[in-house]
């Protein structure tokens, strides 16, 4: 059981401190406007001299000095009119209050309680606009950002969504497992992903759909063949051989067909996406532990400039729970930056803030001229 | 353990059904045209008229006679060019295979495997078109949608959205607990929401804030009050007042403060939320498990309407996991409709559909109109 | 939207019904005894020969008969003593109260509502004392129950426990990945696993440690070899050598190595893992969900008794939420029955259960040789 | 986006640091075997008196001087026979290699790359031989634990695993809500917990169960008087009344009845919690995001001894995801330990370990004792 010290208050900046100060509640349950605001870690008041710790710890109170000098800690509901509350911000012993974080929390607490420290959390704001700057940015300096998707990715509009990044010239390596290809391919033949509809319904005779179209592109040799010969028409891969933007598809024991490209053997497989990270300047992982993993295993955390310098590898992880993230980093992908969130409705935000970024750089001008390439 | 009959292969429809058909697989690893794509379930072929089970079962293969007469299941990829493959999609026996479906699945089933048939799935793609295009009926017609939030809504964008659809008439009542008015307040007393920036960060003296802003509010009297007297500036609960939305905010073990608005007693607050559960003709419930359980408790599953025909009451569900959706339904909220999502996103993207709706039914003025109203 | 028709009131089975009983309320918030208990489902109760629907509708509640022949839905608390409240348990109107579930939850429900209906919840009970029956029994007539785990069963206790069953002769082959042997081999060797010491601390050094697993046994030649020479000592994959247990361990990009044992290439692989799933009499599944899945996609549903006769292929599932068994009934794998738990909890509780299972077919003989057995 | 300084290579560390050593592969695809294992830090090699870093960067592999003195990282399957392979553990550059990790992970790194840092995590081994030794020792010193829970733990074996816990002294105080004891009673009446059976099925009729239940408790006046009328005959709160655990069952909601003995006012029942938490000296919170975060927030992160000195208060978190663990902690519980399990197995296995942790202490006489006083 982890014990600690109390503080030295004999040491200077305890010794030098001046009394906490004191202030009378305006009414019941209302408190004075700079009120301290309790933590649940050791506190120290100082009350002539002395620092004593208030009875009744908890955090989000008050701290009130009773009639006979005694300290407790209260709620603000409960402090009534014209009671002592301790007011003042500071946690150092500055104003007479410290908050013995460090014996808790360690350095890196930098002595001070904080909420929301935890790394990834669904609870945390997505910053989409930073996102879209970062893309748009790579765009414009030549970067090569790679794109590590999971059939999740397939399913309606996230499908169109991908395909339009493709298309605009955002994504310089698309590192894939034959699922993503097959349904793709399979809403490009017969409109359903996993014999599901657009809106999410069962088809009859769904099953197998996505072994028809596996076996089409087996017959015509490869998917890019399968283009040529018209029967993909539309979609991510499609849009891949059209805009000539390599993709690696990787085998796994899961995969139905598989389909021709996919490299089934796992080494060369992984040779086969080491040739795209090597070059990566930024990698946008959606919606697959095992893409996300494997590639956070060969991506170095950083990128060597061509002058010599080096700049944090953004790596941007996207996945419907907190785990995928924590266990990304666990295995070292510490630059990971979580967003949890479906991945349809992350690929859809983010193209409409990388319109809107690209609409402010043209001075207004991009919608318009998209919009009419659009039609 | 289960056990099973096999059909009785006497009865007519099996009696007079035709031998199956086989055609060659065109190239090594490509199955002809029609082949029947098997399933994981007991399968009967008839061969010259005796219905036989292939050997080696398994989904997503085909099925092959072999010379001495022997029917299996095949990969496609293991086939070989002029192998004889079964052809056909019927699995009812009328094309000579039979799929013994409801043995297995029941009569649920139709008699037809089908993949994902869960109720609730995060694979599964969002209509928020259809979800838009209720919302504004019910805006239209004069309904009561009512909106039941937790308070990641509170974070960053989703406050803005949310805000937005007070103002614009969609929201009859606001049904939540204390933390979403005291983030909410805090965010425009403070700029933070839980001491956290709207880009996620942690701010020094940041634990404090909702204290302060739940203080000034008590100071106040009520949000109201505060409101008028300019304490409150945004947000959403600023909205409600101004536009003179009911809310109920329901106390719990939580709560911090709480705000003088808050109902803290329980069975006062069911029955405040059921003031307006009983004319609810819509039901929105984001992230929230408490309240969204609370809410599907009271709720009926249907509306009457005044001519006294009955429809299913909408409800809708969004929440971060399966689960919550999955506990409503098995709580009884049968017509739950489940959105596995982050708050914020689904609150960006129903706006944005909701705004395309007014837009297609104001002949494309909508949007402009908005524009102009926005600045 | 949909909508629903009223019943047929005219049908005999309403026209002959009796009117439904009221008794009075014994006491404030009491209800008597026999009182109905409503759903959320629309409600008929005949009163005078007419069949109302009760105003205020909600599930929990109770049916109360006003002064002015008004039905209303009340909760229990809200009755005042002496009030009329509905009696009853049935719901087909034989008791002069009809549900009309069927229109809202089709045939399946049986006319009735219940709760908890989902097919896999962490709220469900699980039933270690059946599943240990199952395995005890498979060992007794020479099943072949395969066991597919990911690398979460090798930190800690599992290890020890999943040794256990293949060293007592439940396993008749373990299909993995390369991290499982990893790490096992990792523990063996260094103690570590991940170089995270049995209590969960990571160890200066660590990161490092698999990899000189790997690179010892590559040197070796195999695990088998490893074994031989003495590097290898315990656990789990020195476990299936000594008892002769076959393991087919498949390859995947995020493999590091890989072991020398490892097939990687996943065409090979899956030919491998097929050559134990024909066999299977049951399957356990536990912490992964690519190899459960793909086991899955080639495991019929059904075991062919050697009598011709067919059983359910006995399927668990076990996962840490319940979305990997969602997706594995969602791609067809229909039995599988799911345990939603911790997997090195999951190991040591199944392990006692079946010890305990021995222990009472063996008259209360099992432990105390087993213990000795341990020693 | 972030950048970093390369190291100041000419301070006395890295100028008087030696350069790396080199061994030749002992065959294609294995390594010596004091190889480096990399990291995907930026990483310096001293080389000829220069630092140098290696080409191709990626973690778990080792560094390749070449023919032409040019350094890369490749993977350990990727290395011939004979080929120079780094060798040493140390990465602060005595023995010539340098890991820069303080630029990208900061000083709590302590300079070193490790996994599984993440706090909170599935993948972590669960000690319940450290829990066990705590509870006793908490017990044999007159501590004050306190539990708080949600239903999940009335279900099935959990529920005689809980009543084990609080007869046997380990529960100073059982905090919970209302349908932890009216689940709790269902059983002891009905046999099912939310009409559901011990094994999980639903039962007809059984949706209304819970509500009779309460119907009971409602008519007997209070708990205490259900168990002395012998409505209620065994379970948790039987277990509390007649062994004079105090309870607190606070309201909210969601809560059906409530109970006589529910605080439905959320102020008034926060300040009943907190009569507890002010004496706790370890807690237990399981399976309620609620009531955990609401004691987490009236917890101090300490208990102050009767000397005075400081301890961290034991608090032990049980939930089926790490999120509400990581949520806990970020609303400020530091001190909250993680284990990611279901409810029912933590119990059991909890209960488990204190049996042997018993048995130890009594030299081995206490299961004999306890084994005849549970028949």
């Amino acid at each position: 059981m982890t014990t600690f010290s109390h503080p030295d208050f004999s040491a200077p900046r305890f010794a030098n401190a001046p009394d906490a100060r004191f202030e009378p509640a305006p009414a019941d349950g209302v408190l004075p406007e700079r009120f301290f605001s309790t933590t649940n870690l050791p506190t120290y008041v100082r009350v002539g001299g002395e620092w004593q710790m208030p009875r009744e710890p908890r955090m989000d109170s008050a701290v009130v000095l009773d009639a006979a000098g005694e300290l407790w800690v209260k709620e603000g509901r409960r402090v009534r009119k014209g009671e002592r509350v301790a007011v003042g911000h500071a946690e150092d012993g500055s104003e007479g209050i410290y908050v013995h974080a460090s014996a808790f929390l360690g350095d890196a607490a930098e002595g001070e309680f904080k909420f929301m420290t935890s790394e990834v959390s669904r609870e945390k704001p997505i910053d989409y606009a930073l996102m879209a700057r970062i893309l748009v940015e790579e765009r414009e300096r030549g970067g090569y950002p790679i794109w590590v998707t999971g059939p999740a990715l397939v399913h309606s509009r996230a499908r169109a969504d991908m395909t339009w990044f493709v298309e605009n010239g955002f994504v310089a390596a698309l590192l894939a497992g034959n699922a993503v290809a097959v349904h793709d391919i399979e809403a490009s033949i017969y409109g359903t992903t996993l014999g599901m509809t657009g809106s999410g319904e069962a088809t009859s005779g769904g099953h197998g759909l996505h072994m028809r179209a596996i076996n089409k592109v087996r017959a015509a040799g490869s998917i890019a063949r399968a283009v040529e010969q018209g029967i993909i028409t539309d979609g991510i891969m499609h849009a891949c051989v059209t805009h000539e933007v390599p993709f690696v598809l990787t085998g796994s024991i899961r995969d139905d067909g598989p389909l021709p490209d996919v490299v089934t053997d796992a080494v060369a497989a992984q040779d086969a996406m080491k040739r795209h990270t090597t070059k990566a300047t930024m990698a946008i992982l959606i919606a697959t532990a095992l893409h996300a993993i494997a590639t956070g295993n060969m991506l170095p955390a950083f990128v060597t400039e061509p002058d010599g310098s080096l700049r944090e590898l953004a790596t941007i992880c996207v996945d419907s729970s907190e785990f995928v993230v924590s266990k990304l980093k666990d295995r070292g992908t510490h630059q990971a930056f979580g967003v949890v969130t479906n991945a349809q409705d992350f690929m859809h935000i983010l193209r409409l803030y990388v319109e809107r970024e690209l609409d402010a750089r043209a001075g207004g001008g991009f919608r318009a001229e998209a919009a009419a390439a659009a039609r």
